[in-house]
């Protein structure tokens, strides 16, 4: 894996607070926020400044670093009573991605061990550190596993963003395109534009373009015809959310893909790092699906593409049942054909 | 059914020449050209100010009456040999709807029978206005046909635009839809976006709206979703051409809907009226299937929505198999699982 094909950090600790690249102005603009307010953090993953399940939990781990700071310097010894409405605010966000709620989880972990008449600061940036590298040697490592299951030259397919921009660097889904690219096993990427947010488009073809990998745009609509054309071998997507059985939240339309994959006998592979586990859920029938506003299907770029007066249904994310995954590809192992039972097999 | 169901009509003749409305403005601007001149007319086809299967064969066949006037006017019993390139131009402004070569057909049969000194504009002018008002009357005959199969008051899904504006008036899918709505027995409608264009966010909505029918607009990828909710008991599109077997090419995503409407055992229906049918064609393999400009997915309203240096791949249409077809309808009947037998039963 040459590092010209990984150059791209959305998230990063610049001391004074974290430094966001805002992800609604892409591919147009290439603009840089340092957010040194955890207010602001918690706005700025609801707006999708930074989307992207692992980069969410990233930003707010770094946001809870912001909070402490100035809870403790507000209140001194008094700061943990007046986080917790900081931990709320972060945590309800957004709400389908499971990795806000584990990096919190991992936060608040290290509050608790901590002592109130101390600044909290750097034993939490410690951990947020943590949480980010953690992340990108997950990635790293994901993409060795899922590298693995490509066989031969081959096209793949992948939906939404869930590259560096979606992640703490090199990505999930686009970390097995980028590492396989890398290695030869892939011919073609084709990338939906993945409507209403068109994050495929904006995203997915500026951070693989800007890391020497070609790409072909379609339009959502045009992948089943696609993969009857026989361009591709594998879909490869990310994960929001991963139930105990395998059952896998994702960015709206996979749950489709998933569908015309499983009928033209094309693979199917998942690929999050196990922090996107959520072990409480025994299937994906109880995961939140987020309903985003009607404006992002109504409008674009501010002008509206509807008549005025027709509604709009928004569901951010839909579930692909674990019978139509072939793979889960985590840092801890692959699970191929995943069941409750194998599941539980590698993760213990 | 109420007339207020259909208020709209999106080709017609004016005397002076064939009056379009700019399907590429809407819904912000409702503007309706007069175009004189042949060559105009296959522009407004080639660059979808006219779209839609049926509306383009109407509009060509308009054209023929402009190209025969101008033609007269200019060679007199000339006229016959210089019409020829202009009929070659129309029929090369699209090459998908096979509506367009059967109305040109239609059109060049009648200058056939045409004597060479008499001006022949009025004897045109009757085919082509026979043209339309058959379309019409087909439409509204497969509106009744087409109510016929849904039980109850369902949820209807449907794609692209389909209905006036796509036609001479009325509409195929979206004349069963108004039908049935009219006689009570859908509840809610819901349509695609359809991209690269949105014809089913620009259109659709325009449309049904306009003629008071309430609708619910998706993304397209949340289709498959939507489907597994149980929200959507049909699924209901039109046709450009339907080969002899049944196989049927459509907007581009039809094939998914088509494949994800069997995965949840939701009914597909075709409508179209039997100008749709190649009979030179055993079966959908060898449709045409138009590429569009890759700009129509990379740009949006003369802004990039993706990377500069990105591909994009843009066919306009995907061929339906007929066996995942409920039933095609057509204003001589309806068949139902279409085979090739089935067809040739129907139509002799």
């Amino acid at each position: 894996m040459s590092a010209e094909h990984d150059q791209i950090r959305a998230v990063a600790w610049t001391g004074a607070g974290v430094r966001l690249l805002d992800q609604r102005r892409l591919p147009q603009e290439e603009i840089y926020w340092t957010i040194a307010c955890v207010s602001d953090v918690a706005q700025a993953i609801t707006k999708m400044v930074v989307r992207g399940a692992p980069a969410i939990g990233i930003a707010a781990a770094y946001g809870v670093v912001l909070a402490a700071r100035a809870r403790f310097s507000e209140a001194g010894s008094g700061w943990k009573q007046l986080l917790e409405a900081d931990l709320c605010d972060l945590e309800a966000a957004r709400p389908t991605a499971i990795n806000l709620a584990w990096a919190l989880a991992r936060m608040q972990a290290i509050i608790q061990g901590l002592p109130d008449h101390r600044d909290p600061e750097s034993a939490l940036l410690v951990e947020a550190r943590c949480i980010h590298e953690e992340d990108i040697a997950a990635n790293r490592r994901m993409g060795e596993l899922g590298t693995t299951l490509i066989e031969g030259s081959v096209g793949v397919l992948t939906h939404c963003n869930t590259g560096s921009l979606a992640t703490g660097g090199f990505g999930t889904a686009l970390g097995v395109i980028r590492h396989a690219y890398g290695k030869g096993r892939i011919e073609k990427v084709f990338a939906d534009e993945t409507r209403p947010w068109l994050q495929g488009a904006r995203l997915t073809t500026w951070e693989l373009l800007r890391d020497g990998i070609p790409v072909v745009l379609i339009a959502d609509s045009v992948a089943p015809y696609l993969l009857g054309q026989g361009e591709v071998q594998w879909v490869i997507v990310g994960a929001d959310r991963i139930a105990a059985n395998g059952d896998t939240a994702n960015k709206i339309g996979s749950y489709g893909l998933a569908v015309a994959a499983r009928y033209h006998n094309v693979r199917f592979m998942v690929v999050a790092p196990t922090s996107t586990i959520d072990w409480n859920l025994s299937d994906g029938t109880r995961i939140p699906i987020e309903q985003r506003p009607p404006e992002e299907v109504l409008t674009l770029g501010g002008k509206a593409i509807a008549a005025v007066g027709a509604e709009a249904y928004n569901p951010a994310f839909d579930v692909i049942p674990a019978h139509l995954i072939d793979a889960i590809v985590t840092e801890r192992g692959v699970v191929r054909r995943p069941t409750h039972e194998r599941m539980k097999a590698l993760f213990g």
